[in-house]
């Protein structure tokens, strides 16, 4: 595959500083942060010839960035109305002066990143006083890297980006750079927490917590100047295998203890240390069933230790029997979310953090919101999201995920007049668990394997900071840091051209690739062990519990309460009479929720058979014409990434064909209903 | 899995050595495996109070086993009427001395070994001098060991019993006493050549060739007392990966060159070298089509070089195209070594064998015999048969081989009064290319994994000796050597209970494998990658070329010349015709051959759909029935023996009902015919 000779600067190149620059600014304020951001102006300066100064000198600016506890009314005379609140600024521009101004240097930082998407056009003409924060504090990735290349999924489980950029040769880098560089694009996108290792914690991992925590420690430094907590994924058997106790029973005084005084020395090593996450009992996880107790039991023993340090415990909720007889109709994998936790609702402390995926299986290209969400009022929940395409074609397709993230946060599990799922995880204030990202990033020259992959990244910061975010906008401002600054040699119509072509292929590319694969929220058909390409009964006969009961006559899985596995009693209304009714259940979902015969007509007219036919030649037909786009555009691309991108694509051309020749092949076999337009099916 | 605390003697347990080690015995003759006879006869006398001696003293014998060039008449009067031959022996007892005589000292080892089989019978009565010797010269095993562990197929390719018995640590074992265990095991079944690594060559085992040959003698050394030759696998690229060599192009002066020399050096090492194992131009391994070469001139350049020294080389015929579009129904792998080999015949050097896998796909559970094995007259042909049960359950399951493997010697592809499989394998006076079996053997305690699978390699051997043997009553030699010396402290009955015990389980093990798998020759739907378990559309939709066809209608391969892929045209009649008949086609071998409806009715009277339902409840049946009969049995064998077992039984249990709940479910789900007797199918 085309590599370039330097890592790629993301959505961060130079010349995205350009306008800041050359500008006159004044940072004023003290603290790590303030420095980042005076290291940064510098950084600009230095190219484009402005200059920055730390106190007002007399002088004239164009710039200011203040903190609030700066009193910068002694040399700009601005004062905000009232508190600006953690992680926020205030940006406004009056005679020729742009500021910003924020109560904690975090708010700074994010001020400053926030002039640079603005370019240019911060710096002239007037500019109201606009009051920007975060939706949630919270704002996390996790990366699912492992310190040692793990025999079976290697280093990053589910990563297509290369290896980790945290850990090599079983410790972390000696050269931080990446890391350094990584921080950066975090901040300047809006993420504030990262968790360093893998939810399956596996036996060098665990050790991080303990002996190897200096190596925890050092990246900590390494992120603290971008505003980036660190957070660790822990087994829930520590005090067994690390601390050589008898049980890891959570009720137990000594696990008690020994939980507390790791803890103490985490906060020793890392001050601003941000969490434990932990995926207990899970997939093979030990967790707090071995001992007769509860996850809410297993949750607070940990969230005790941390509490003093106002750390938080990622608990996530995705536990489910993987041993399933496939024989056995009554089990159902997407009511074991809700069936496990939400009958503990009020039972957690105050920090811990339920850490829900967005579905109820597992980060399908099509799947209802999880019931979970609504369930647990009385819980702090986080909503966890995808942006590694574990099943939305592993960075080698351009599937460009904000879309699908919008819908799932602008859902409202109480109906129209409800509150959205955003609201949820945003909690009152702020201070609701917030958005989990899975990231999508190795060290791969382009972060993301596929270049365009970044801006999922990308949108999944920004989404964080702002749920209500529109996708395609989102995808401007990536667009605008990444491509325009180092094309601007070409002519304004080549920027517009360029604008064109990214979105042309990236705007649509979820529905797209919902269309070549599994169809109608049906889920899964993909090759077991690694998910990439189809096989539609690949998991059909298997402990997995992800089934679409296809056979001579129909296809789909009952989830009804009158005569399925009642899992659409999990949902309050409406959705609960919605999804259970199938003249009402969206079409996208139908066969999630309901088992129905081929000839089943659709709301859109189709039966069943046919639109899986019809969205099948179209999705692979969208793949093809989005490579003609990428193509025709060769000249307004950097050579190496272009053409990376062109390798990609002609995989992804490849493999939907594969996809809609499989699929359609399977249920032509399957049903004997022809195509009624006749095309090929081999 | 229960282990024992010793190394299982296999067919070798002291107590079968009890007649020969309480007799007086004289043995005549001199060289290597002369002495080895002695050594076993002093060993048994050591323990049973006999004596050996090695020139005729003047007292009286019960035993003699002379070299015919020892001028035994001298001391016993016995001449021979002729030859007897290489490798064979002269078996006889009069006036109360057992008499063996061979030419060479290879033949009197076996002699050696046919009287331990026959024990304390050996030493009674009178018995007319019968003439023994092999129906081929070669009787070879392929070990498809590696001496690194490789990452995906671990250290033995398609291996069930634990790791190499050769290789360990990157290197020859330090402590070759299970390799000399082994080789007098072979020896005792008749086996008298065997490759000591994968035909998958990997960087490390390349090497074995060149710098990397005193491995490869030192275990040479080992196997030579017991009359075994060591082959090698080599990689067609060695004159590039080995010899720095620009071109692997056979037809290269400076590789025919580098061949040849390595090949003296190879000599010079290992006097009694066997030649090369060549697996070219297939599944990624490279050969001569790289170079515009065909197969003949590939394996005539090895073939050079190994004939000064009585080396051959077994090329291996299994050359297929395993990226093959599933789309494609004109491409028939069952089709590819014929087309690939069959125009080649009579281009081949003397001392080239060309080892054909017995069916034309892959060691299914069921194949037609392969076309290739009667194209090739002007060919030295060996017939290929995998004592590993990589398809025939995996050493999990019962499954005793040896009847299949006597059809397939037994069949005759130019009709009943052709010649057989056998026949062509073994050869004018055994000068074929003989038997080679994929070895099953690993440093599992038992040898096998299961400790019934070592009757497979234990069979093979025999077979390859005499392709004619009956298998249950080889299955009674193996029995006799194996459990009766060891479990004489019963009763006759017992004995006789234990025999039958076996026989009940073994007999019929392999149709029984049949009925629970895949029904009437279509083959596969196994699990991929590692081929354990049902997955009926598994290889279904992959470039395998394993395909099945199932639709709503029907199942089976259309071979025909009328209609499908032409594969019935490459057998001689009358096969050719009774194939291409959907009349005549044999029921076992239907859907190999024919795509049907699963309406068509067998020659048994049952439909096709009825008849997969039969086969599958009556397979699992007989599994839970085979569980029951050892679970009976339990105080007659060895409890460590038994324990383990009966685990794999129940392993074969569970794994028979999944095979029979997945195939059934899938051919219900698909033809919507019910059971007619009304049984679940889930």
């Amino acid at each position: 595959m085309t590599t370039p000779d330097a890592v790629h600067p993301a959505w961060l190149p130079p010349e995205a500083f350009r306008a800041i620059g050359s500008r006159r600014t004044l940072v004023l304020g003290d603290g790590l942060l303030v420095e980042t951001v005076r290291d940064e102006v510098a950084r600009a300066c230095a190219q484009y010839g402005g200059r920055v100064r730390r106190g007002a000198d007399g002088g004239a600016y164009d710039f200011v960035l203040a903190l609030t506890t700066a009193e910068p009314q002694a040399a700009i005379g601005v004062r905000p109305d009232s508190a600006i609140g953690t992680e926020g600024y205030l940006l406004a521009r009056h005679d020729g002066v742009t500021v910003v101004l924020a109560d904690d240097p975090a708010g700074l930082l994010y001020g400053l990143f926030h002039v640079v998407r603005l370019g240019e056009s911060a710096f002239t003409g007037e500019r109201q006083a606009e009051h920007h924060r975060p939706a949630t504090r919270r704002r996390t990735l996790d990366h699912w890297d492992n310190v040692d290349v793990h025999p079976v999924m290697g280093q990053v489980e589910r990563g297509y980006a290369g290896g980790s950029i945290f850990w090599h040769d079983g410790g972390p880098r000696g050269d931080l750079t990446r890391v350094r560089a990584y921080g950066r694009l975090l901040a300047a996108c809006g993420i504030n927490a990262v968790a360093v290792n893998n939810v399956n914690v596996h036996a060098t991992e665990a050790r991080l917590l303990t002996d190897r925590l200096g190596d925890v420690a050092v990246i900590a430094d390494v992120l603290r100047p971008y505003g980036i907590r660190v957070h660790l994924s822990v087994s829930f058997a520590s005090p067994v295998v690390l601390g050589g106790l008898p049980t890891a029973d959570p009720l137990d005084e000594d696990v008690r203890k020994w939980w507390t005084d790791v803890t103490d020395r985490v906060h020793d090593a890392i001050p601003d240390f941000g969490g434990y996450v932990v995926k207990a009992d899970s997939e093979g996880q030990p967790g707090p069933f071995a001992y007769g107790r509860d996850h809410a039991d297993g949750a607070n023993v940990l969230a005790e230790a941390l509490a003093p340090y106002d750390g938080v415990v990622h608990w996530r909720a995705f536990v489910y029997n993987h041993r399933q007889d496939w024989r056995d109709r009554t089990t159902d994998r997407a009511r074991a979310a809700y069936d496990h936790f939400a009958p503990l609702d009020g039972r957690f402390r105050d920090n811990v953090i339920l850490q829900v995926k967005h579905g109820p299986i597992d980060f399908q290209v099509r799947e209802p919101v999880s019931p979970v969400i609504a369930a647990m009022p009385a819980t702090r929940l986080a909503v966890e999201l995808q942006v590694t395409q574990e099943y939305t074609g592993q960075q080698r397709h351009v599937c460009y995920l904000a879309p699908m993230w919008r819908e799932v946060l602008g859902f409202r599990p109480w109906g129209p007049d409800g509150t959205a799922v955003a609201d949820v995880a945003g909690g009152a204030d702020g201070n609701g668990g917030g958005l989990v990202g899975v990231s999508n990033v190795g060290d791969d020259p382009y972060w993301t394997g596929h270049p365009l992959a970044q801006a999922n990244l990308y949108a999944f910061g920004r989404l964080a900071w702002d749920p209500w975010s529109d996708p395609a906008a989102i995808l401007d401002e990536w667009i605008d840091l990444t491509f325009v600054p180092v094309s601007e040699s070409g002519t304004s119509a080549d920027v517009e051209r360029l604008r064109r072509t990214v979105h042309s292929i990236m705007d649509d590319s979820w529905r797209t690739y919902e269309r070549y694969t599994a169809p109608l929220g049906v889920g899964f058909m993909v090759r077991p062990g690694h998910h990439y390409g189809p096989d539609v009964d690949g998991y059909e006969y298997t402990p997995w519990g992800t089934y679409h009961f296809a056979d001579r006559d129909g296809v789909g899985v009952d989830r009804t309460r009158a005569t399925g596995t009642g899992f659409t009693g999990q949902y309050p209304p409406p959705w609960s009479e919605v999804y259970e009714s199938l003249d009402r259940c969206p079409d996208e979902l139908l066969l999630f929720f309901h088992h129905v015969p081929y000839g089943h007509v659709l709301h859109s007219g189709s039966t069943v058979i046919q639109h899986i036919y019809d969205t099948h030649f179209a999705g692979a037909e969208q793949v093809e014409q989005a490579r003609r786009r990428w193509e025709e555009a060769a000249g307004l691309f950097d050579p190496s990434l272009h053409a990376r991108v062109k390798e990609l694509l002609d995989e992804q051309v490849r493999c939907a064909e594969e996809w809609r020749d499989q699929i359609n092949a399977y249920f032509f076999r399957k049903s004997g209903i022809p195509d009624v337009r006749g095309r090929h099916i081999p």
